[in-house]
C-alpha cells in the first residue's frame, strides 16, 4: 500500500518554479505578504490548484484554499494541509512553499491513483505568515482560527504605511469567504525544520508534537547623554551599559538552564549613537521561547526582577512593552503517532520534537486536531538564501504526508483501497 | 591693576548674538564647519574683528585671525587666544564661541584702556573643531600645528559628500596664508568645562594643566545569523551577546580603577537587527581616555586581550579598527600657575584639572606653550541646547583671561603701566 509515492519531479519542479517568482533586482527572493511579487506567486499557485481540478476559495484575509470534494463527501469536515507562500526579505525557497506545494502534490497523487477519500481534502496557503510587512506574523491562520478579528487584521498598517485590506484588494485577493468557513477535521503542515536538530542527529523526519511558547518584549532604558570624556564613571547613567548587562544576564541564565529554553536579543539601538556621547537610550528586544508555559512565565518573571534591580543599580529608567505572546501549543498526539508510524513504514528515521519557530499549524490547532512534519534544514539555516533541504528529504517528507493523509481519510468503504 | 575688567555686557551680548546665527527650521543651533550657516557666523565674527580695528587674516584651512600689532611690536611672536565657532548639531551657544569672543573682548578691553603690550595679541577661530561634518575633529588647529598636511585636509570628504576645500572656497574662507604663518609666543584658550567637576565642587575657575589622551576604536564582531527559536543556545555564535560582554568588561574595569580613566561605548549596531534572528554582526565603538599615556596603553592592551579571549569563548571573529588616537597633552606649567594666580587675585576659587574633552589648545601646544581656563558647565551638559554657564562665571573666566594676558605680554617699558 505504501508503495504509492508522490511525483518527486513534479513537486521539486514546482518548488523551484515558485522560488523564482518574486526575485528583486539583486535576485533576492522577496515575496512580502500582499505585495505585487506575492500576487505573482499567488497567481501561479491558483493556476496549479485549478490544473489539478480543485475548487478555489479565497477568504476575506486572503487565505487561498484548493478544495477536493470527492463525490458524496461534501458534508464531511475536510482534512486540511497547508502552510504559506509569503516570504521574508532575501528568503530561501522552501519555508512555507514546501508545505503548500506538498499538500497539492499529495492531493494530485491521490486523485491520479483513483483514491476515494472519506472526506474532502483541502490545501491552504495562509496570508502573511512571516509578519515582515504586517504584524503580527501568522496572521492569516490566526484570523482563520478566530484569534484576531478580520476587520482589525485588514486595518493593519504595514512597515511601508500601506493598509493590508487595501493591498489585498489591489492584488485581487480580498476574497468573499468568511475566515473559518471550512472547519477542518484535522490539519497537517509539512515544513523545513529551520533549525539544526534533525541534521545534527542524522534523522530524516521530525514528528512535531509541540510548538514553543513565544514571549516578545521591547525594553527601553533611559539614562543621560553626557560627554564621554568629561563625565566621571561614578556620575554616569549609561543606558547602553545597562542594556549590555541585560543581554549578558539573559544569555547566562539560558546557558545555565537544562531546559530547551532559548533567549535572544536580536535588535539593539543606542541613542544618540555617537562615539563620544554616553548613550541616553538603549532599546532592545527580548525573544524568549520554551515549550513549557510555566517555565516561560518563570523566565519572564526572572527578567522583570532583573530589570527592576538593574534600574536601581544603574540609576536608569526602564520600560517594558509586550510585543507578542503565544503560549506553547501541544499538537494532537494521535496525528503525531500516525506521522511516526508512516515514517517507520517507509524505513525513515524519525524523532519527536518541538518546533522552535512559529507556524500556521499552531493557530489552526485552536480549532482542529493538528500536527506538523519536519524535514532537515542543512546547518539549521532559514530566512536566508542559503536555506537548503536535500531533494531526498523533501521527497521523504512529502511521502510521509501522503501516507498520513491516506491513513486519516480513507479510503471510503466504497473506494477500491 | 586688576580692577580693570572686561565689558561684561558686550561679551555676553556677542555670545548671545552669535548663538542666534545658524538656527535651523526647528530653531536648533547647527553651524557645521564650512556650511552656509557657519559662513554667517564667520561673517559676523570678521565684522567684529574689524570693528575692533584688528588686522584680518585667513589661512588656507580657513582659520580666522584677528591681529593686534602694537607699534614697535611687529617683530615679536604673538600671544594667541582663541577657540572655534563651528558647532555640533543642536548645540549650545558657549562651546568654542566663548573662547573666541572672550579673546576678542580681552583685546578690545586692553586697547580701550591704552594698554601697550610687548608683543602682538591675536584672536583665532579654528576651522572644524567639532569634526561633525569632516573628520578628524580639531582639524584647523591640527593643520596649523603641522600635524596634518593642508592638501590632505582640504581633500577631506564630509558626511554630506562635500569636499572641505571646495566648501571653504564656496563660503569665501579659503584664505591665502599658509597654516602656521604666525608662530605663537604662547596660546591660551578659555572654554566651558563640558563636564560636571567645577559645578559639583563649587569652584569658579579651572586651571587646565593637561588634556586626556584619547583612544577611539571600532570593533566589529562576526557570528552567525540563525533563527532565534530553533537554534539551541549551545550552537549559537551570537555577535550581539559577545558585544554586550565587551561593554560590561569595559565598564567593570573602569569602575574598579582608581584612576581618572573613562571608557565609553557610544555607538552600537546589530545586524540583521531582527527580533527573531541571532545577530550575525555587532559593531560598536570604544572611547578610552586617560591623562596618562602609559595607563592609556595599558587599557588598550587589556581590551585587546579581552577581545582575543572573547573570540575564542564565543566562537566569533573580531576585527578592531583604530579610529583616532591622541596622546595626553601636558600644558605649560608656568601659564597654569599664572591662571591660578590671576584667579586668586580676583578672589575666585580655582582648581587644577584635566580636560576630558579635546580642544584646539592641545594641537597648538605642539608649537607653543599653551594652557586652558575652564568655567563651570551646569550639570556638565554640553553638545546640547541645555549647555549653560552662568553669566557670573562667564565674566569671571574672561577677567582671568584678561589678567593672564596682561601678565604675559607687558606692558612694555615705554607703556604707561
Amino acid at each position: 500500500m505504501t508503495n504509492h509515492a508522490i511525483d518527486a519531479q513534479r513537486l521539486l519542479g514546482r518548488i523551484r518554479e515558485l522560488g523564482e517568482i518574486g526575485r528583486d533586482g539583486e535576485s533576492r527572493l522577496v515575496r512580502l505578504a500582499a505585495s505585487d511579487s506575492e500576487k505573482h506567486g499567488r497567481d501561479r499557485l491558483v493556476a496549479w490548484l485549478q490544473e489539478v481540478g480543485l475548487a478555489l476559495a479565497v477568504d476575506r484575509i486572503g487565505n487561498i484554499f484548493g478544495i477536493w470534494t470527492p463525490e458524496g463527501a461534501a458534508d464531511s469536515a475536510p482534512l486540511m494541509l497547508g502552510s504559506h507562500i509569503d516570504t521574508v526579505i532575501n528568503a530561501g525557497i522552501y519555508d512555507g512553499c514546501y508545505g503548500v506545494l506538498a499538500g497539492l502534490e499529495v492531493i494530485e497523487t491521490l486523485k491520479a491513483e483513483g483514491f476515494q477519500p472519506a472526506r474532502p481534502i483541502v490545501v491552504a496557503a495562509f496570508t502573511n505568515e512571516e509578519g515582515v510587512r504586517y504584524a503580527p506574523d501568522m496572521m492569516g491562520s490566526l484570523v482563520y482560527a478566530g484569534g484576531l478579528g478580520i476587520d482589525e487584521a485588514l486595518a493593519t498598517i504595514g512597515t511601508d504605511c500601506t493598509r493590508l485590506g487595501e493591498e489585498l484588494g489591489r492584488i485581487g485577493y480580498a476574497g468573499a469567504e468568511e475566515p473559518g468557513f471550512l472547519k477542518p477535521f484535522a490539519y497537517i503542515e509539512l515544513h523545513v525544520e529551520q533549525g539544526p536538530v534533525l541534521e545534527r542527529e542524522g534523522i530524516s523526519v521530525g514528528a512535531v508534537e509541540s510548538v514553543q511558547g513565544i514571549s516578545w518584549q521591547k525594553v527601553t532604558i533611559a539614562g543621560d547623554a553626557n560627554h564621554a570624556g568629561t563625565t566621571p564613571m561614578s556620575m554616569r547613567r549609561d543606558a547602553g551599559h545597562a542594556a549590555a548587562r541585560a543581554v549578558t544576564f539573559l544569555r547566562e541564565r539560558a546557558n545555565a538552564s537544562n531546559t530547551p529554553m532559548v533567549a535572544t536579543v536580536g535588535c539593539m539601538a543606542f541613542e544618540p549613537n555617537a562615539i563620544n556621547v554616553i548613550p541616553s537610550r538603549a532599546i532592545f528586544t527580548v525573544d524568549l521561547r520554551d515549550p513549557d508555559e510555566e517555565r516561560l512565565q518563570a523566565e519572564e518573571a526572572a527578567l522583570a526582577a532583573f530589570l527592576d534591580q538593574l534600574a536601581k543599580d544603574e540609576q536608569v529608567d526602564i520600560a517594558v512593552e509586550r510585543l507578542a505572546r503565544f503560549e506553547p501549543v501541544r499538537f494532537d498526539a494521535k496525528i503525531v503517532e500516525r506521522i511516526e508510524t508512516a515514517a517507520r513504514n517507509r524505513g525513515l528515521s524519525c524523532r519527536r520534537m518541538t518546533s522552535g519557530a512559529g507556524h500556521d499549524a499552531q493557530m489552526i490547532a485552536r480549532i482542529a486536531p493538528a500536527a506538523m512534519v519536519f524535514v532537515p534544514s542543512i546547518g539549521g539555516i532559514s530566512h536566508n538564501p542559503k536555506e537548503f533541504t536535500s531533494d531526498r528529504d523533501l521527497i521523504s517528507g512529502a511521502n510521509v504526508l501522503l501516507d498520513v493523509v491516506r491513513s486519516l481519510v480513507g479510503p471510503r468503504a466504497m473506494g477500491r483501497g
